[in-house]
């Protein structure tokens, strides 16, 4: 992910220094297991976790740059470390990796730094929902337009568009809950996942201290099933935030004007005309949730490994597994943003409602002739005769509303009384049920 | 997805006999609900009730045929429905589907072929999880060479790696699980989901009578997100699939004949060539999980319907939900058949890892060395480079195996007597861990 | 593909009618070929093609029935074939298929099927350009507001926003041209292609006869990136569907009417308002534009086939070849029937851009004042001064155009006069190229 | 891309500092084409092209660092730019960029680099294809199995399979020639497209002073199929890679040993056993075109903006433009080493070929059977009852190889002598069509 998408935050997650001090603590964790059950002398394992605590506090470009020489010649990232590891900790260091295997080291890493960026995920998500929460109760009775194919069909309110949203965010939360316990796993199986050369129990150890669940049966490697998973679930996040930022940018464009992201005073237009505030937080959120979308499949191409293992998940995961949480840990923020700073244009909602003469509300006359007692075939004439009419003279001098059509209409004056008439046109007829869909979902 | 993989079972969820059966649950179900609350005449419902249940168990090709007239006419498939039971059940047709949008309909309906669904998933799975159970028990001690990167490693069981699988699925289980949840809901909400129309009580009763859950927020459809999770799953589930695919057609290749999908006894190969056969039941279920994987795609991209929908959505689903779902259903019940009657051969697993001159015992020798007091470097070197003389003359008549040439260096057999090489050669080491893995997976 | 969205001509070349028709096709050639060279006599060849070409006129249900007994028994549809022919032609019969592989006549038929398929498309591309271009003719002057980020720009002409499409589908159809060349190719070179049983000339005279060239190397099969390369050119088309799909779904919103999708006098609206024609056509088209993609990433997968050749390709194409190729076919004839009858606006049009006081002309207005040398820096500030008073009395009593503003406005009128000022607002500046432009594209 | 899969060649074409490079190349080939039409000061344009080139020739950090400063403040890219371009230029920075807008010089930026990409890909595509040559040619007459299913089937040369994937990288050059041609466009049209506020010429100048053709139609963009094309192309070329990275993997795994990716002399095993040379490259590559692959549909999904442009593609095009053609860059020439160092082992490949018994030369005795006038079917049955003798007892004690047990079959010692059988026996007869096929191929 290119740096203009990054937060520090994310990106340390990833950073080489992150993942030596995650892979020192497994190694010193997996000592200290051994050491417990008199694999290994119990001062080796203190001496590893001293003097490597002691380094890896005191880590720096110059150790990074070390590691990098070693692996140069090498060409092995994990003995390379391993390698370093023994220059800072002196003979003890016979005494680490023992029995492990490379993956054991780099699989159990990667579901560390995994949850480590789910978590920072899921404070995103809060802030997210936070922000669709307070302008969901801010607009919970702002009258607009619902909206079918694009089409004005029913009022609905603003704030229950909103909450529709945060439903959804809230399903992704729990998503991404999920998605966290699937890839919290650690594996220290050694070659080929049989624990030939190392105690199972020292894995339950490690796991236990990392807060992580013991693989069930690894093959060498964590099956690669559970990153798809994790990958699928960031995908459904994205398509949620694009969603949301679709929507915006609709409400944003120059006919509709309901809203429209926030722009700083002093922000300079892309030209001299002042109502070219562009929605490009929300396209660039598209934008985004194309990318993120786009790892999905490289991680269910990873699943289908050879045999015990192969190595071709390798270059995929270098790559995806930072740049989607990156990329996703950045969208958040920059969605949880832009929704805690829209600015809503109540006044225009209703004008634009009523832009159509008032025919939206042709649903609820219907239903009102019924109601009186004409047949749902003759309100239905009824109604579309008296719409047609405004519809046809919209904006035009000698139009009429849709309500005046219909109080000049003998059918309906006959019928149904000038009362009856208003309430069929007031909008809070929509607005009845958000108490109740908030509560469902707000509590 | 073409007859050639479609089961009966499936495709009968997706027949428009189905869909109608289920639409007419729903009017029904909400009619019941609505002359509950007194909104529509008791007994009109019950007739509604009779007539159409006497309708839809008469249902025959005839009415199909007089639904496609209607919707040839109207262009609307749920009013032509509504037309064709207008006809059916007579003048208390006009409490049907008061208030209701066709949405309602739709989406609960899918929403209901998708549990189905599910439910037939979920006995295949079962189906898939018991023969590997199986197989995995009966080749618990069966050694075989573990591989990484195709690779001899170190020995495994045979059992052990169908074991990796069954974990696999067993996930794939929860997974599935979780995705019925997700899209096991009921939305009756009206036009744009207000509840304008209707009593959001309708919605609960249908819900609570089709084992649904309401849907939180729905915006006249059911959002899509539950559809993309579920898709996912499925995608997921497509590569768990292809991976044991993939395994075995490695394990059948002519130079491997480790195991092969069964052969009919009066099948008749594909040439004179007895060896001559393929694996093609696991290259279908490769190409099948192609397949169901690609709806994946088309399924995150109909998240972002616009405003409070579109209808952009419809066509990709009248193709991926059937198409994923029965091309997974076939899948996973050939791969239970491939699984149950899969013949193994473990003497030739044995000659296969035997192939290289015993190197690949060569992590334990180099353990055992370390153990007899050597130093890591000294045993590495000690250990390769028998090793090395082995595999140079491997297959020559004056080569020696990897224990011979051990046995006869001074550095070794000075250090370590032939009982310790012995069980250092021993592929049982590699089994020790067996019986705890299936405890802990199979209970 | 759903029958929904399937055309009888295209799905004609997906039966198996015509694969069988090929199928005989492909056996006959190579029959006339190896007799012309003496490789079996010319009175077989004669007979088989006689009596071949009759049971393929006389080809009925009863011969498919017969050939899907046969297969159901041999599990082998080429085996299940030749043996129904067999009984067909009689003794002759040896003579067919000599020294061939199934895949000889499997990968050629697709080839043909193929190329029949593009074939249809082209057709049905040059009926999009047909109507793209008569419409971009039709609307070459006819002003509408040129919209960056759905915000109003600059003008620009209707005509012009319909030949970026046209020329957009004239290189649609270039690449199709290409990928129909990519495909177009037969291989005739038995068991792993290395014509060891099999004249290569058979090969080089079957292509000839079918208009196909001689694949370079067939390992058995024609490799998969040819067909790779068709199913991307196949997801670019529906890209293109979708650009022009997504347009008219904006055109035609509430908010925007300046477009409609023609609506059938008779036909009965989604309820009772007169404005809720809904584009389905553009949204059912956006769809399809999704499913037609995702046959990409399968088809991709399908080109690394395990050394000479696997068969998971097979359960792919028997999908993705038929609903892809029906799949457009039926969006290209239905945009093109689309674009033909849209109901197009211009009145609204121009409402539409002078909505916002006429600052969409604030572009050339600062040119207009640098031109009267006005430094860059003051032109701006003037222009946005003026701009900014527009917008925000917009639509109010008090409110003023944008030209009126300017019109007061000393710094202005002190340098260009009204004339220099009408000429700004002139939206016919914003028309001068297109005559250029449409001779580039349409010559 | 991690930096681990790039190359600086590729990765320079994406510098910050190369694309400022090319802004202003835009930049000044607009001014001289404007001054040659008298639009701006003939002197003008000379001093921002000797200034400019000044500038750019002594382009630092420092002028990064205060462009990114200048970008903080604004916002917007092409400002900060043009704005430091005015501190270097200045006062005649008046007459840059007058009447363009930032898509003119951004997209036809982005198409400058796209053809650099492009370029450098051709050679690495030469390279590969050199490479594939030359082994094809070493190898044209190496015996080796050919394999379908992954099943021995029948001999070919190991250099017609190589020759197979020169001729399939063959039509990827060919295909990224195409895609060179698709995105080498330029656009200097204005907003929205129109060339309102400058001439046509100017960008004809400029595209041909790049070796660029003026885009058709531009509205604000460069259409996104050109780019969606190429990503596609890309994605093929991938998967091109992957076929043959896995028949390395194929070739290198323990139980076939016919060839092995170079293994450096000193170069430190994974293990204490020598034959853990993984084929590590061939793996990567693996997961490398993965990669290469995901950037297709992202691209594809990038085509519908809406209206004249929208900004969506931005963040995805950021990404994926340098990440797929580094990605492809470094895959490709790891690919071409690789394959130039790749190890062959041709008695190993006799020795597979043979393990069978000899029973995959059984197509060819059926044949010389019934051309000895034996019935198809007899002539089956006796090959079968051979072939299946030889098998059942392959390996063991008392087991034949096919050809002592046709010999003493008298049904066939009757029938063809010897020297017919041992011509049928000879691998020989399969490499008969190789010199015809490499002058197909190569000429």
């Amino acid at each position: 992910m290119v740096p203009r998408y990054s937060r520090p935050q994310m990106t340390a997650i990833w950073s080489s220094a992150n993942r030596y001090r995650i892979w020192f603590e497994i190694e010193a964790l997996a000592c200290e297991a051994m050491a417990e059950r008199g694999a290994i002398p119990a001062e080796a394992a203190r001496i590893i976790r001293t003097k490597g605590d002691a380094a890896m506090a005191a880590f720096s470009d110059a150790d990074l740059a070390r590691i990098d020489e070693i692996e140069a010649e090498t060409r092995h990232d994990v003995i390379a470390f391993l390698t370093w590891l023994a220059e800072k900790i002196g003979p003890e260091s016979r005494f680490v990796h023992l029995g492990m295997t490379s993956s054991d080291v780099l699989d159990t890493c990667l579901s560390v730094q995994m949850t480590q960026a789910c978590d920072l995920l899921l404070e995103d998500l809060d802030k997210v929902l936070a922000a669709l929460k307070a302008r969901a109760y801010e607009h919970k009775n702002t009258v607009t337009i619902g909206r079918s194919h694009a089409i004005h069909a029913e009022p609905t309110s603003f704030g229950l568009k909103i909450a529709g949203h945060y439903a959804e965010f809230a399903r992704n939360r729990k998503r991404l809950l999920t998605a966290r316990e699937e890839i919290a796993v650690c594996a220290i199986s050694g070659a080929v996942g049989t624990y030939a050369h190392i105690d199972p129990e020292v894995e339950a150890y490690v796991a236990d201290k990392l807060g992580l669940a013991a693989e069930d049966v690894s093959t060498q490697v964590i099956p690669r099933d559970r990153h798809a998973a994790f990958f699928c679930t960031l995908g459904v996040i994205a398509s949620g935030i694009e969603r949301l930022a679709v929507e915006v940018r609709h409400l944003q464009r120059s006919e509709v004007r309901e809203a429209e992201e926030f722009f700083h005073p002093g922000q300079k237009g892309s030209s001299a005309m002042p109502h070219k505030r562009n929605p490009v937080l929300s396209e660039n959120l598209t934008g985004l949730a194309r990318l993120i979308r786009s790892h999905v499949t490289p991680a269910l191409e990873n699943v289908a490994l050879w045999h015990e293992r192969d190595i071709s998940h390798s270059a995929v995961e270098r790559n995806i597994c930072p740049d989607a949480t990156i990329g996703l840990d950045f969208a958040l923020m920059r969605l949880a943003g832009m929704m805690e700073k829209l600015v809503v244009y109540p006044e225009q909602m209703i004008a634009n409602m009523e832009s159509l003469g008032g025919v939206v509300h042709s649903g609820e006359v219907l239903l009102a002739l019924a109601r009186a007692g004409i047949t749902r075939e003759d309100a239905y004439r009824i109604v579309q005769r008296n719409a047609m009419a405004t519809w046809t003279k919209l904006n035009k001098p000698d139009g009429k509303s849709f309500r005046e059509n219909l109080a000049e209409d003998p059918e309906v004056s006959g019928r149904i009384d000038a009362d009856l008439l208003d309430r069929a046109f007031d909008a809070s007829l929509h607005l009845q049920a958000v108490d109740r869909v908030f509560t469902r979902i707000f509590g």
